[in-house]
């Protein structure tokens, strides 16, 4: 293509105006319609397995002729099984909930002027993401189903698997009419056009980063356009004097090891001073094979404890390791998510409701849990049908970001001559 | 102060630091407290009346002296008069509704997890304003009922006026037992520490400018903190064939001229090629007062029409200057509106309401309206109490923005013990 031979700047430029001009199509589309092309990008990545198995074939022979680890060649592959899902997902997204069009609230001023609020599309989405080809067809169903257009780059490594999916989304939101600038995939591998996009104000209404920690920091170090994102996920559970021993258990292990590698996972164990078996909790950590770093206290409680420190506090492990910690109040305890948290999920654990309300309303963090375990922290667990992903950041759209935040509103004015005065 | 001796990065640290402690108070402050703090602040503003006049005496000479101009003197200048419509402005948004707690939704899942969204306040609010001394009170009251914490930027003309008002403003806050460091002024006019608060992200949350275009633009360019605000307001109204004449008529001549110098003002007529009347419109403007500055189409319907640059159709005039244009269809509006436009305010004026409804839907500004003057884009009109100030950005709040746009929300889950299978 000709673009390639321009400057990154001028890549995106052209990409964006392509994007906004769809805008304006996908922004009136109705619901089937969107649907429609979802359930068509379903059965044509369907009908695309095995074109998309040999792209992802010589990603895999590229990447693994250029030393990626066996982590980042898992998360790289496809087989059947996984592109069938993809194509599942993208079907599901079809059946969610369509804000946009969706009244917020509405008014009749003395003068009569009628007002409401209504749902609208964000605009033009970028989605910028590592080396998992499934997030090119799931970011896309999410900003299609909610009206917006997408400006999609991957990761190099996976170039091949995303284009041939890429192609797929494309051909099923032809065939419903809607138009193809509306899911553009970046053609160019040069890392260049990643900075391009994240100054792209007013081409790019929103940046959504899905990847490593790397990926994160560097785009919200650099983005001029708003970012959507994560970058830590240091969760806590504090377990108060008051809690059930056996309830209290059960969560803190499923925090931390149902899945260690998820944003949800606790990283640091918060134990009040009056809570009466410590040492059960310490154990049932250590006894599921995860490492316990603690402070004093702590440590007095098992031999089989690390020491703690400080950096241990706020580190995301994303492991089976845990920072555990004894402290003298829920004022403490607080004060502690407060210093060193990340905003993202932080939980108490207490029968007394008064205790934990004063919890709920005190935490300030995106998601504030009582009695329950944070690997919950999920669109999908939410009820939200998909996450196009969380959210610490306090702007726009809070915790799990499904399509309700991937919208804005307008405020219509309905009148019948009416003048200020 | 000792802090003055340091830099304006570490000044702005500092604040926002303690700005931050302070919100951990003003989240959980009751909506009563955070009244009863207005109600005294408006009482010791009146009380301070002598003082603040002192002040603002000192000001203007040193404006006279410094040359200013006689339009910014008169923004500076306070009188008793302004000075009681400042106290009163903050009484009454004692009275409004506050949003923090309010549920937006709810849900239980099949598990038994109960979700709920909550209104929170955003946290750190950084304003950053020019001559007029009265946005020291007001954005700080809206603050305030929004249970924000605030840093007061103040431009340094204002200097000596803004410090009285501020020191009124802490007075009623701690009279009520909130937070002196809830509402700070920044104590130093070295313009530095402008582009300090642009940077302070972690501590400032949002940034709202409040003047004319320079200080927006430069806001918008400099910071890496979220910004609320719009830069321009060229603002259309879209005559269609089918318009009622006399409310045609009636509807341009206020959108324009009501007022020619606030964002929501009318700067670009476009008349439907088929309207039947376009010369009444055209001479109705020039009657008024009103130069108008049109295409071809609109010179040929009366001659004391200029005929309008390229430049004009993307022009903010703020003053009695029109640009009048003659469009082929609906579409071609939308088009004009599109190209030219800033997303602020726009209407169409029709007795279709299949048309308007057409229009409504498409229009992708902030506000659109039918049937009224764009002079009513202002959030006391709407209902709202009050104002920040008029976004035309698409994230978080989005055209007039009041104390619901001050504030986010955390999700709050009630659980009894769940883990995640």
């Amino acid at each position: 293509m000709n673009d390639l031979t321009h400057t990154p700047e001028m890549l995106i430029a052209q990409m964006g105006a392509r994007a906004r001009r769809a805008t304006a199509q996908m922004a009136q589309a109705p619901s089937e319609q969107k649907a429609k092309a979802l359930v068509a990008a379903a059965a044509a990545l369907r009908e695309a397995l095995p074109k998309i198995l040999e792209a992802n074939r010589a990603d895999m022979e590229r990447g693994a002729g250029n030393g990626l680890s066996s982590a980042m060649l898992d998360r790289l592959k496809l087989d059947e099984g996984r592109v069938l899902a993809v194509a599942d997902a993208v079907e599901q997204v079809a059946s969610l909930d369509d804000p946009v069009g969706h009244v917020i609230d509405e008014s009749v001023r003395p003068n009569g002027l009628r007002l409401s609020r209504v749902r609208v599309p964000l605009g033009v989405i970028g989605i910028i993401y590592e080396s998992r080809p499934n997030v090119t067809a799931d970011a896309a169903a999410l900003g299609l189903r909610s009206g917006n257009a997408v400006i999609l780059r991957g990761g190099s490594e996976a170039v091949e698997s995303n284009r041939a999916i890429h192609a797929a989304m494309v051909q099923g939101i032809t065939e419903a009419g809607l138009p193809a600038d509306a899911v553009q995939y970046v053609p160019t591998t040069d890392r260049a056009a990643v900075g391009a996009m994240l100054r792209a104000v007013g081409l790019i209404d929103i940046i959504v980063p899905r990847g490593g920690k790397s990926l994160v920091a560097r785009v919200q170090e650099e983005a001029r356009v708003p970012v959507l994102a994560h970058l830590d996920g240091i969760c806590h559970t504090y377990v108060h004097a008051d809690a059930d021993p056996v309830m209290a258990r059960e969560i803190i292990v499923n925090a931390k090891m149902r899945r260690t590698g998820i944003c949800g996972a606790m990283e640091t164990l918060l134990i009040d001073r009056a809570y009466p078996e410590p040492e059960a909790l310490i154990a049932a950590l250590l006894d599921a094979g995860c490492e316990v770093r603690g402070d004093e206290a702590v440590r007095k409680l098992d031999e089989r404890v690390e020491a703690a420190q400080e950096s241990d506090w706020g580190t995301e492990y994303l492991e089976a390791i845990a920072a555990a910690r004894i402290v003298g109040s829920m004022d403490d305890a607080l004060e502690h998510i407060a210093v060193h948290g990340s905003h993202h999920t932080d939980a108490i654990v207490t029968r007394d409701a008064a205790v934990a309300e004063q919890f709920l309303a005190r935490c300030d963090s995106a998601i504030c849990m009582w009695n329950a375990s944070s690997q919950f922290a999920d669109g999908g667990e939410f009820g939200l049908g998909a996450e196009i992903g969380i959210s610490t950041g306090r702007m726009h759209a809070r915790g799990p970001v499904a399509l309700e935040g991937l919208t804005t509103y307008k405020w219509v004015v309905r009148g019948s001559g009416q003048v200020r005065p």
